[in-house]
């Protein structure tokens, strides 16, 4: 399967020639943060809360308290929304109308299941630490039985996504390019600055490969 | 008031050390950037979308076509929930467990209600275009009646506010200091790069003062 199916929830409607379900172009964008925004339903009412999020494969995880409210909501809900959106850049148009943002967004929907087994815990807990930084599971001190107990994880399978990506120049209707107002693209990057190894670390400890790594690509 | 009132959908339950109903302060996150994500209920699913948004006083401004489906959705809501968002650091700690993020996080709930008059609909364009980028406004071509007419304007008077903010280093349970595992932060920053002009930019058109402004205070 390269792209995934198209329904009234997920069909791109405005500026659709933007909009692609190709599934390698939507991890792209899950893959280059690890932020994420998920919608719940409390009281009937729709909410939205940010959490650190991991990708594997179709299946996103998270993880929060055993006593945390939108965890709780999205286990009892028939399908999840999340989106993960990368704002690069800002439109200046010599028309306010024409004013705009360059941006790569998606928009997942999903079914949430708790994990139960520790297995299963840590193969969830590795996704979403790996995701944050690669490779940086190998580099720490798994979760002890305890830690795990008091951690609920969650796995939301993708079942439909689309994204929306939108990389152009500034544009305006051709009557107003006479008009002396500047154009143009502020770019919007988001970026690693250098790792600051912690107070209490012992002076033989070596820099973390992986923290490192990251560093070097996001920089 | 300096401070939102609290209820059982804004108080901070998990890290309510971290957590504030401080206007000001909830302001200066919401300044920080122009992106916010907005949950609303479709078909009896929550769903979330990213817009950019502007803000004057308590009010949120954001546009979009009369044909958007969340901002239909949002006007019939009872109540809007918005979260704008900063990731500014992931915290790596010697023990898988103890892996965090440092961010600065608001969440919003406001009523929405369309800007109908031209009068309002330029008074809330306004306030999203200088909110972007303080003074842009007054550096390009205002609205004509047509496209005034084809953009629906909406406000979202904030109600209720809550902030997050965790700005701290990292942590390990004290027996785990003794792990030789690097432990530190890797900090995140957004920032601007220099604004790019235009091709089709007059030879005589000058850099805009606002654009450039922007660079300076967020590169």
């Amino acid at each position: 399967m390269k792209e995934y199916p198209t329904n009234n929830k997920n069909k791109i409607k405005r500026g659709a020639k933007r909009g692609s379900y190709n599934i390698e172009q939507i991890n792209e964008i899950l893959d280059a943060t690890s932020l994420c925004y998920i919608a719940f339903n409390f009281e009937g009412q729709a909410m939205v809360q940010p959490i650190s999020f991991g990708r594997k494969k179709n299946m996103l995880y998270i993880h929060g308290s055993n006593q945390n409210r939108m965890t709780a909501c999205i286990l009892e809900a028939e399908h999840v929304s999340v989106s993960v959106t990368h704002l690069d850049g800002l439109l200046l148009a010599r028309s306010a109308f024409h004013h705009s943002v360059n941006y790569r967004s998606a928009i997942i929907f999903g079914k949430a299941h708790e994990l139960n087994s520790n297995e299963e815990k840590l193969v969830g807990l590795k996704a979403l630490i790996n995701h944050v930084v690669p490779n940086r599971w190998e580099e720490c001190r798994f979760p002890t039985d305890e830690e795990l107990k008091s951690t609920r994880v969650i796995a939301i399978e993708i079942k439909e996504a689309s994204a929306k990506i939108k990389h152009t120049p500034v544009s305006d209707n051709k009557e107003y390019y006479e008009l002396d107002f500047w154009a143009g693209e502020i770019p919007i990057v988001t970026k690693a600055l250098p790792p600051i190894s912690d107070e209490k670390l012992k002076p033989y400890t070596q820099m973390s490969k992986s923290a490192l790594a990251y560093y070097k690509a996001n920089k």
